[in-house]
């Protein structure tokens, strides 16, 4: 966040700066979604919808689950969500109580340590490095005696994804020690040549969250879904009902438009697929050469203990001298991520090629000087 | 909610049903507030905002605190919330340890008790009764050894509210006794002829709440916001980033644009005046005589001990039989609701006329055969 304010400054003093620093597609809602949440809005008020979300979307979303997953998904198990963090509340009240000890692979999305202790749980991070390609492993459940565990892939910060064998293992594992699995799949959709796999391939004994931020381009809706065991749905559906009421109408029906709008959500991923290219190609080439496998999402995590152990500072050295605001991996993993950078591939082309330009000038300067 | 789903099973069935079971406007958002939202829509993507919301919006809601109340606010104590729901999230996680007391003047909206439960706080139920308007007292604070105090104004179930004597000698209560002071105001711009009192015109060590949901019409849409202590910012804003990211773009660009149609929000009032005045004209007729003073919102809490000590069955009885859907009183007040039934008004005149006819005829017939 300080990155991002003081991007926001410099740019208020009239800098040009190209954002690698941002979580979030450059691009709105789908125009055709949009127009047709224009027409609904004109036609009925919109007021609450039932706490688990309009049935249409939620039906709608189970059978995305059989297209893309070979899931037969009751549409019962769907809980619409007020984004994926509306799911993180509803998930973690739901399954912990107070001072369990829930696991997190960092680095990771630090949203997930501040919820878990707001609500008065104990986040264990979990160092991971590149040999199991920054993942937690299943021996870790027992090692680190978890009440919970939370996976993600593609991951926040670093892209990396589980294959199924990694999703069964631990979720063999989660099982045999107790703990409960949440699977964060937000980034599903937005892959270059593998598959993400869901962990509903794998179990049915996990919660799993999605979002209709990243992929269907919808961040400021704040719309997103969580799929829970039979057996829970009373229990979220009740917390969703006295801490949410329900998700906002009008994004369930833009949502639920959306899935409509698979070309113009694809031709959004083919632009993230070659940004993706030009990074693996550039950053390695300027500099940044040792990176997590960039699997999926929109994120390329780079070590750069080559040029600093102070990330924060190297973060502002960059927004400074060449105008690109990027991640200091601190956001990220408290411990390690003094050496790490995590950019973003999420605006248009002709930014990350200008952004590129620019570090790439940054670092044959900076090593000229050394 | 057994209510609203027994009276949507029989509308589903193919019977009339005369809605007085709901908690929202039967209107939808001002339609030149969705015409302006519909071209934001097309202008820009509408991704993330900053966590405490827009800043017009802040701006335009602490202008609207010196329009109705006298009060110079300054915007950075606005927090935008995803609704009020969100707000008391917030709110009670800034302000609350685990296990800390919180009381709530009984009757009250039931989610408020769950909230507080599902975050390990313990939620304080104190009776109150008509010789009080239904409102806690200073003395409660410490008699009931509080943490905190939340106070509703126009209350629901009830509608009555707190004067300015009434909430200054609260805050007094609450600042001599070390604890926090809630006013909840959501339904502040629906009065009939008395003002409604905001905390901020006693006390600023005060968190008041207030939601685009009633006057504003924007259910929905879930966007609320939140008044407090200039020292609490900070901390409540990052618990808002955390947690919520930020509340829908879109809805705070629609409540922005809902802050210049006061005429037709105006209309509605109007409309919900008529239907009051109905009720109070009507409801003593049929045979429920013993009520709350309905200050404001779009409630009349009813003391039916004359014909039951079954709420959840007379509401049954008056559902099956009259085809009117009412709520009963245990939903907010576990103990003594059983003798206590809500009416909401805020659905059309000819709804609310149909509804009254039919409840007389109900009671007419019932009263024959006793």
């Amino acid at each position: 966040m300080d990155v991002m304010e003081a991007a926001a400054a410099a740019e208020a003093a009239g800098r040009s700066i190209v954002h690698m620093e941002v979580g979030q597609p450059g691009t709105g809602a789908p125009a055709a979604a949009l127009e047709r949440l224009g027409r609904e809005m004109s036609a009925g008020p919109l007021g609450y919808s039932v706490a688990r979300g309009i049935p249409e979307l939620r039906a709608r979303i189970a059978r995305h689950y059989g297209e893309a997953h070979d899931v037969d998904l009751d549409p019962n198990r769907v809980i619409v969500t007020a984004g994926a963090s509306g799911a993180f509340l509803l998930a973690f009240s739901a399954l912990f109580d107070t001072g369990a000890r829930v696991g997190l692979g960092e680095p990771c999305y630090p949203s997930y340590r501040q919820i878990l202790k707001a609500l008065d749980m104990v986040p264990v991070g979990i160092p991971t490095g590149l040999e199991t390609r920054m993942q937690p492993v299943a021996a870790h459940v027992a090692e680190y005696d978890l009440a919970g565990l939370l996976v993600a892939s593609p991951a926040n910060p670093t892209g990396t994804m589980l294959g199924r064998d990694d999703l069964a293992s631990l979720s063999d594992a989660c099982r045999a020690g107790g703990a409960a699995l949440i699977s964060d799949e937000i980034y599903h959709g937005l892959t270059y040549g593998t598959r993400a796999v869901s962990a509903l391939e794998v179990t049915d004994e996990v919660y799993v969250i999605n979002s209709f931020s990243k992929y269907f381009s919808m961040t400021g809706w704040r719309v997103g879904w969580m799929v829970v065991p039979e057996n829970h749905v009373r229990v979220v559906e009740r917390l969703a009902q006295n801490m949410f009421i329900c998700p906002t109408h009008a994004s369930q029906r833009l949502a639920l438009a959306a899935f409509d709008c698979r070309e113009a959500l694809d031709a959004n991923v083919a632009v993230y697929a070659e940004n993706r290219r030009l990074m693996l190609e550039r950053l390695p080439r300027a500099g940044f050469d040792r990176i997590a496998p960039p699997d999926g999402a929109f994120y390329i995590y780079a070590d750069v203990s080559a040029h600093t152990d102070d990330s924060i500072a190297f973060a502002r050295e960059i927004l400074e001298e060449a105008g690109v605001a990027v991640t200091p991996g601190v956001d990220f993993d408290p411990q390690r991520g003094r050496q790490w950078l995590r950019f973003s591939y999420a605006q248009s082309t002709a930014a990350i090629t200008e952004g590129l330009d620019r570090l790439e000038r940054f670092l044959a300067v900076r090593s000229a000087a050394e």
